[in-house]
């Protein structure tokens, strides 16, 4: 919504637009946590699965992949012995990654108010 | 991450912590239209439907009561004839939601780039 082409052209609100598909990748129960995980800079698969704490190596690897082919992500694969693949984030990665980082340390900071607001939720309905 | 206590109390990396959850419903499949699109002020049930193209009505009612729940929402039986239900945001709500509306103007206005990156991706592997 930066200007008017931008607003006639991706809308997260359509239902076909490309930038729901987008927005679901950075935003799904892992793709969240791996963005704000690269934050921290460069990382292997491994480390960065244990960082991610409950992921599959199966969901890690198919949350990377959609990141990486959105541009997020970049994957490169090291010529060492063995071989091994580390993970960082584009520029527009991190500009994303930055953003949902805000979001993350707002609820953190106000978890408080939340399980104060489960509670009266269930107390309501116990 | 405000400060040491919270950074103590609540972890979303933490596979247990209870702020995982609350970051899930804010930025689910559905949760993130739903919050942006109550930016726009009170809205009723079916209205916000037809918002949020594509949801069903049951995923947007278990949407809802989720953020509700979370105390991000808010929900209120007007005693008209026929009956009716609004929903708005509370104050932390439009908090986390213009976090979220930053995000998908990011990401809506960066969309030329992810598509580029994708066609580069799948030409690669094309």
């Amino acid at each position: 919504m930066t200007d008017a082409v931008d607003d006639v052209m991706f809308d997260v609100f359509a239902r076909e637009c490309p930038s729901r598909e987008t927005l679901e990748h950075a935003t799904g129960r892992w793709g969240v946590l791996a963005l704000v995980a690269l934050l921290d800079g460069t990382i292997r698969f491994n480390a960065l699965r244990r960082r991610v704490a409950g992921i599959s190596e199966k969901m890690l690897s198919q949350t990377l992949q959609a990141l990486e082919r959105d541009g997020l992500v970049r994957r490169e694969a090291r010529p060492t012995i063995p071989p091994h693949v580390e993970y960082s984030l584009s520029p527009l990665g991190a500009d994303v990654a930055a953003k949902l980082l805000e979001l993350i340390e707002l609820l953190e900071g106000r978890m408080p108010d939340v399980l104060a607001a489960r509670a009266g939720y269930d107390g309501r309905r116990g």
